[in-house]
């Protein structure tokens, strides 16, 4: 896309200033619109060393309203961010309805600077390309406006500017010997880019190449691409909120006719009071050990814990967790979305809290909330969770391809095994706490539920990321069935 | 997606009559409705030996109009198939506008039974999965209603089947050697299909998994699933319908800012006419041994050529051909889609022509009218020509991937050369033919087309199919400087 592009564009000083007046009028008005439609808005500014990325970030947020913008500079990941998958500290960064982000380097260094640098394999190249298109895709489809500039110069103008700063004092610490042989493979980072380019260049999420030689004429350009992308952006927002559709009913007969992966579970499997003590002993103890190997190994592990009310995840989590070393592992409780989160891409807040490698994550209650309760009830619209089979995949598979071990286990109960509970925790006195009405509202609805349960057990349930079906009518054999899971999928990575 | 699905499911015959009774009214009304509405529909069966295609998709094209459907039964691909990117065939096979097709097995044959089969390397696999998703997303996003059946059965079904089958002489021969070494390795196929439905389990084509075990069940699932897809794709297309906007104007002064790469071309470039007659004849008959060569050697070239009306397109190519053996090579003069062209996608076309292994083929004129003519007389939508530069780049890439050579060339002229040009062909009789009307419309749109040209060449441009501008002021040296480039591509090749 940069071969042959007229780097001569140039603008007078007159037609500047008359264009600016304007343009920096409509900016921040957009800016304000774009907050009241809750707008979330990237500004991605990739480009050749010296192509004076950062004047052309100063000129454009001058305009802006500082209380809704952030600059991100991307520098290469600190050691913390490398024990995370490249895209994870993205994810954090990306900005909350209505604010905007300017990324000022981005996840194409990836795909750009490490690619030369790093020698990566063309597998892992190709691979982080898909994961940036997937990246990209999910958040441009939860109404994120996405305008991705590279500034464009040559390598002769490059080597004028390297000169210039050089050449005064003030400003000669800026080239460093890596801008220097960085610029002498100017043709190889070229190659890279061209290619980065090509593969990333969506309809949801376009490149634009700023001709770069000339200040006034960038500038311009970067302002009224950003203006239309608003525009844009805006009106689509208020025409889906405008067509927002209740979730239209199955056809008829078709829940007759779903797919189950739960019609096969048999749930009388059951295990005795002794065995149990002793089995669990023997499991936490060698948990513990896998713990410390996998922390020297530095493979990080991802437990997500799904199931019914009252089905025993809470126990079986304290027995996995209860001889672990506190500082190899967290227990991320999900509840229902803070407003901070709302204002993000579901699955935002689930990406933050991603473990780094070595260490374990063990969710209880998860990103599956959006194909659960979110569907069931009605908080996401019917495309929202339909595409969020597809979403939750492309992060699972993620994690695995950075080197996770990601296992998923659904509590299994059957219903009058539920009410027995329920009644249980509202007779006894110290359990009373464990029952709420929406624990009931969520009974009468078990039949929706379950559809949605199995739906989203066989539609994620992937080679490398699998669900497992636990039996808790019985919670000893659920809790050594799931401690033997954890261990056997480490004894095998190991 | 198919670890543990309840394969018990059934359906009692009362039950069934009652359900056949209604959906074999309802889908051939909706098959009508489709036609009506335009909508084209893909069926696709895929599933275990002996899980009942067959008599799944008999049963289903019982009710419908014949006249509205094709089932195609594909096979492993013939020796002409080979000589093509895989999914060269079902291009091909895409139903027209209002038209249903059934596949008996699909693309998908290459990352299930072929995975395991021939080995393909995990690059092979993962670059078809993800060429797979394209050509869904392509053919949904042109309408393309796509349901996607996988009939499942358990090992032991398949087993009791084939024993069934093999006990009687007038269906034992439905089961042969390689059904039953298949049979052996069901768990390695089990795996490849997991990766696979896994990867290719999109929002805009699900994988709908049906219990095959018992017929009547799956019958009903597979009728229950179609219609509801019918209903919702018919919708959706009515829905387009009402919605077709103009083409939104560019943001103010944005036609000043965009990006260029013919702005540089110096035009002036020129040749002598004896210098030109020496290297032309060097260069055909060097193109000629080229030729031979990458016939032996199996490798497919794909010309494009674009330009200016009189940039002497025509001349160039009938250089380029004029001493090549007429059995390797084609052109493929590419005017308006005729109405069974218009009836598909716009790529349909042009898949349909591609050369096999070690043929030439030269497009004058090509897909590239998506973003040039049909982007500027608003032949097609913003949406559509935008979606267009991804979709071209992954066609390209996909041929490219097979080992085709792809070069494009941008025949290049200015506003004066071409009136000179249109002059002289109204002046001298035997040139009249060559200037409509029309030449003189476009001509006045010329600064329209220049700007899509120009985007066009760099969002297209990739390093492994290139766009050349061709300076063609001299005519002389614009065909010398295309000989030189399909030369000088090949030879790299070889």
């Amino acid at each position: 896309m940069l071969t042959g592009i007229d780097l001569t564009r140039k603008m007078a000083k007159a037609d500047y200033k008359t264009a600016m007046e304007q343009l920096e009028v409509r900016l921040p008005a957009l800016q304000r619109k774009a907050l009241e439609a809750r707008v979330p808005v990237i500004i991605v500014f990739e480009g050749w060393d010296a192509a004076g990325k950062g004047t052309m970030m100063n000129n454009l947020i001058l305009p802006l309203d500082p209380r809704g913008f952030s600059v991100r500079s991307m520098l290469p990941p600190n050691e913390e961010e490398q024990l995370h998958p490249f895209l994870w500290r993205f994810w954090a960064h990306t900005p909350a309805r209505g604010r905007i982000t300017l990324f000022d380097r981005s996840w194409y260094r990836r795909v750009s600077n490490d690619r030369v640098d790093k020698s990566l394999t063309e597998a892992e190249v190709n691979q982080s390309m898909s994961d940036i298109c997937s990246f990209e895709r999910q958040l441009a489809q939860d109404g994120n406006v996405i305008v991705k500039f590279f500034l464009h110069i040559s390598r002769d103008e490059q080597k004028k500017r390297f000169a210039k700063l050089a050449a005064n004092p003030s400003t000669a610490w800026r080239v460093n010997k890596d801008d220097l042989k960085r610029h002498k493979q100017y043709n190889q980072y070229l190659r890279a880019t061209e290619a980065m380019l090509a593969r990333t260049d969506t309809d949801f999420a376009p490149w634009v190449i700023v001709e770069a030689h000339n200040e006034r004429f960038a500038t311009v350009k970067i302002f009224t691409t950003v203006i239309a992308a608003l525009e844009e952006g805006i009106a689509k927002a208020l025409e889906r909120k405008a067509n927002v559709k209740a979730t239209s009913p199955s056809p008829n007969g078709a829940d007759a006719l779903r797919s189950s992966v739960l019609d096969t579970i048999v749930l009388n499997k059951s295990c005795e009071r002794e065995q149990y003590r002793s089995k669990l002993k023997k499991r936490q103890k060698r948990l513990r050990e896998l713990e410390h190997q996998i922390y020297m190994r530095r493979i990080p592990v991802v437990l997500v814990h799904e199931g019914w009310d009252a089905a025993g995840k809470g126990g079986t989590i304290k027995r996995l967790t209860q001889r672990l070393d506190p500082r190899g592992y967290e227990v991320v409780p999900v509840a229902a979305p803070n407003d901070i989160e709302k204002a993000h891409h579901y699955l935002w807040r689930f990406w933050t809290q991603m473990p780094k490698a070595g260490h374990i994550a063990i969710f209880d209650r998860s990103w599956y909330g959006r194909v659960l309760v979110e569907r069931v009830e009605g908080f996401c619209t019917e495309a929202q969770w339909r595409r969020a089979y597809r979403e939750i995949n492309e992060m699972e598979q993620h994690l695995v391809n950075f080197g996770a071990i990601v296992l998923k286990f659904w509590s299994h109960i059957d219903k009058d095994e539920q009410l027995r509970r329920f009644k249980d925790r509202q007779q006894k006195p110290h359990k009373q706490w464990k029952i709420t009405d929406e624990d009931w509202r969520n009974r009468e609805k078990w039949g929706e539920y379950r559809a949605a349960v199995d739906e989203m057990i066989y539609r994620t349930s992937t080679p490398r990321a699998p669900w497992t079906i636990v039996e808790s009518n019985c919670k000893w054999y659920a809790r050594i069935k799931v401690l033997d899971t954890v261990i056997a999928a480490i004894e095998k990575r190991l």
